[in-house]
């Protein structure tokens, strides 16, 4: 940065080492909120100094890290491994939910509510262990890509979030993701992608069982969810894993509400921020009447509770990483 | 240290800035197999190098990291609650299991096994957020006291252990705490005690239910006791909280069997440790015949499986920091 022109920047663009942390948001209100708050807390000795144990930051992962639209990731891969382990499952020739999927007929698979979506899952992902099923999971994303832009889905990652992520981290704050996806979903690819470890993914699970074979410890995933991290479950989920209420979260649905809500309803200098993706032409536009991603009551009540809303449109420069 | 002795030492003992790290184990057995493991994951470029971020060791709480004799401390912890708390529960009066606690008769108390244990668990630790109920066991941690020594319980804690977490944190693993005690309970004192995170905290859990009072997000803990974290639970724990299976782990008791079987059962070099309490004079000796901390099976089992048993006696030259 040349020194002469740091005058006409915003104060809390400029960091210790003289570069922007935010290169890819525009200088607007989300930008400016992301940096005082994390001055503020940072700032030793001043009123809102927050000590490092306790910078605590959660993000949601479809629809704040990465991409949700036309339909979740997760969802994708499920439909993909039905089809792939069809052959192996005659049974499901004569079940009308199995059958949809199979013969890729996406709105009467859908027709089966959540709960056709839960035994969707179920049959799709249990019966392995975690690092088997990670594993499936990996093998999935290498070759998987999405139909608009035919790139891996871990290359569909909001670059402007990746920053946000590298410069909470820079200071002092523990990133993790709460995710409305099952968690082992998520860990295959949160470091790789995000620098976020196995252990700082919160998500929903299936019931593991403990068992034994050939004298070895076995872990069996079952086709039940025992979990939903999602809604309500999000406070639940932080206070279960993570044992402190996080002082920064990041969502972009009313399925953060709870989550927005318990974070910033804490003590102290508080952050919550709202991804609003209103950007047909980069990437989607959707909030009120998404079937993925609906956002409504946190929209409506972001302005008195103190959340930023981030429309993407406006203060991105960039929305993925190769773009 | 003076380098003319070095030559003398053996060779694991020397670190690269020349002091001993376990400076409160004897030469010994244990202490060899400690350092021989992290020299082996730590040298890159070496047959059994390990990644920083797969470098997971886990650790067992109750007599592995503090003292359990003559009766787990946050059974204590319940008990003085149950005391504390009977003026405003009149109805116990009616109960002969609160009315035997309160009356400070153990025998009879502990009559009611492990599901009168549930009962009595579940009213001293339910009704209250996880934030409250961590400020009530910090409070009750700051004013109790061992019978035998006088000492704060979180004072009871093993200096060679304390000694163990710093090396491996040191050189670059990440520590858990894995431990069939209460999460929140045990999350009240890891940080200040151990240097170990609340999220790095996984233990058995009682169920917690969000709400809302006032227009405000609320938590509450319920008497039911809906995850244990005990013998076939560890490795079920560690795969839904840290996602990853370790490659250290350290236990005391039958408790961590499970544990020590899914951490050692991995591919590539692991470490299995057993505390072995074999000194009545400066702690407790028991194992066998304990009614707490009853180690039989994995103290058998270890020589065939590799794990190490560390005799408190002849291996830990001093027991607690202040001894
Ligand atoms: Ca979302
Ligand atoms: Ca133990």
């Amino acid at each position: 940065m040349l020194l002469g022109l740091a005058p006409l920047l915003p104060s809390a663009a400029r960091t210790q080492a003289g570069g922007d942390p935010l290169p890819s948001w525009r200088d607007g209100p989300a930008k400016r909120a992301l940096l005082d708050f994390v001055a503020a807390v940072t700032a030793e000795g001043g009123p809102d100094f927050v000590r490092p144990p306790e910078r605590i930051a959660v993000f949601d992962n479809d629809g704040t890290l990465w991409m949700e639209q036309p339909i979740y990731t997760q969802l994708l891969f499920i439909l993909d491994r039905i089809r792939a382990l069809a052959p192996q499952n005659p049974v499901w020739q004569e079940d009308p939910l199995f059958q949809a999927v199979i013969a890729g007929d996406l709105r009467a698979a859908a027709a089966g509510g959540t709960a056709g979506l839960l035994r969707l899952a179920g049959a799709a992902q249990a019966g392995n262990s975690p690092e088997e099923f990670q594993r499936i999971v990996t093998g999935w994303l290498a070759t998987a890509r999405d139909h608009r832009w035919s790139r891996a889905y871990t290359q569909l990652v909001y670059q402007p979030m990746l920053e946000v992520l590298a410069l909470l981290r820079a200071r002092g704050f523990t990133t993790f993701i709460v995710s409305g996806g099952g968690v082992e979903f998520v860990r295959a690819f949160s470091e790789e992608t995000y620098g976020i470890s196995p252990h700082q993914v919160v998500g929903s699970t299936f019931a593991v069982h403990p068992g034994e074979q050939d004298g070895r410890i076995t872990l069996n995933r079952q086709p039940q969810v025992d979990f939903v991290d999602d809604g309500p479950g999000k406070p639940v989920g932080i206070a279960r894993h993570i044992g402190r209420r996080p002082i920064a979260a990041f969502g972009n649905s009313d399925g953060d509400f709870q989550m927005l809500q318990y974070t910033t309803e804490g003590p102290g200098r508080r952050l919550g921020m709202i991804v609003h993706h209103d950007d047909a032409e980069r990437e989607y536009a959707y909030d009120r009447d998404s079937h993925v991603g609906r956002l409504a009551r946190a929209l409506d009540e972001a302005p008195r509770r103190g959340w930023s809303v981030v429309s993407m449109r406006q203060e991105w420069m960039r929305v993925f990483p190769w773009s």
